[in-house]
């Protein structure tokens, strides 16, 4: 990569949060970077229109350039399988590159991420290949999780309480630890993994509280007590909710 | 109360988050449910225009009818004592019987929460007071640690990460156990906890990776190294953060 001359300003890169699904839930400062940046990237999965894509479609600049980041795997290699890691690092490589050479010759681009882009998101990834070189601003977004206890009516916190935001991918012995030391929690990755923390809550007294979450503030919305919930696998759009505060006082 | 009769429909109660200080940082739903509400509430400390209401300034209907609700105490009493909580109630009550007023009378209110309304907000107990008889929407927000990460410019989770969000008051063998057990942490209500948590966090090896954060987004924004920040008390806008993953993959 040529560094820019020096005469010529380099653009920003703008990480934008567009929040958990419903696409009035941006924030101005989100809406108004994206009617003004000349280009906008994003990710997306093999034949999908890409999830941060669509909430800010009704915010985005019409005649700006636009940069799809296609994921080289869906389910075809396992995360395990240590050619994952190469490929997605390849990946990540060629994303930057291609967002450096926007920046380099003074473009602006806005970076679109679902929910908050530095809890949990993929950005991060060009986040750290580009911070080196080019001015980077980093706009919050509403979190998933929020966008979910909103829908639901469910007050998490208050006081001194403790919150752990937690994968059900964890061993049922760590869950139980986790979950037993917090005052309220939220799981995440849920996957098949709800026999599992289903049978976790149940020992801790907890399933009663719980709330099965999934598509939250999105047409197709799901939100129900945890116990209403099969066991049948939960889609990448869910979360299991226990609201650690109980009523007025 | 008297219950509203039943042919005229009551008014619903919007709680709404306004982000954490940058008016900017609210999203276009609250923004337009600020604009349209015909009256709007909100939490002031004595002598004090009110955090949520100045976040919301720009956003106001100007003609709306402003409900303003003073806490009866700013350090009078301690939140030890038992007519703390006594008159506390007393206030969340009276606040509630404002609303109530409204509401039976088909009248829409907007509720101002600074941050995300249930995640530690005082929202929760006029929620817990009016739910059972008016309809309620919960407007998520961005909260105050995603603008203070966001501005620090410090991703905090990634993969399976866990984060937790506790408070530094804390006892230190509890704090050093909780800090332990996760991958990030957001430490809160650090007030005159900083020595004690600098002594938790040099055990534990993680100072170095600690930030401080004091009025994050607004006038005034501080984000340092919590190794550069002295001991001296630390305001009620100001939090720590953790982050939880180390640098490109």
């Amino acid at each position: 990569m040529t560094p820019p001359p020096s005469d010529s300003p380099v653009g920003t890169l703008h990480i934008l949060g567009v929040g958990p699904g419903d696409p009035e839930l941006v924030t101005l400062r989100a809406a108004r970077i994206l009617g003004q940046a000349p280009a906008h990237a994003f990710f997306a999965k093999r034949g999908r229109t890409g999830h941060a894509r669509s909430i800010a479609a009704p915010h985005l600049n019409p005649a700006a350039e636009e940069l799809r980041f296609e994921y080289p795997y869906t389910t075809e290699l396992s995360v395990e399988d240590s050619r994952y890691a190469e490929g997605m690092a390849a990946f990540y490589d060629s994303c930057a590159a291609t967002l450096a050479g926007r920046l380099a010759a003074g473009q602006d681009v806005a970076l679109l991420c679902e929910g908050d882009p530095f809890l949990y998101g993929s950005a991060m990834y060009l986040f750290d290949r580009l911070r080196p070189r080019f001015p980077v601003e980093v706009t919050p977004g509403i979190t998933a999780m929020s966008g979910c206890w909103s829908r639901a009516l469910a007050p998490m916190v208050h006081g001194d309480d403790i919150l752990s935001v937690l994968p059900a991918t964890m061993p049922a012995e760590e869950l139980a630890a986790a979950l037993g030391r917090c005052d309220a929690a939220v799981v995440m990755k849920l996957g098949r993994n709800l026999p599992k923390l289903r049978a976790v809550l149940d020992a801790l007294g907890l399933t009663a509280r719980a709330l099965y979450a999934e598509r939250g503030t999105m047409p197709g919305e799901v939100i129900l007590p945890l116990a209403e919930r099969d066991d049948s696998p939960a889609p990448y759009f869910s979360l299991v909710l226990v609201p650690g505060r109980q009523g007025a006082r």
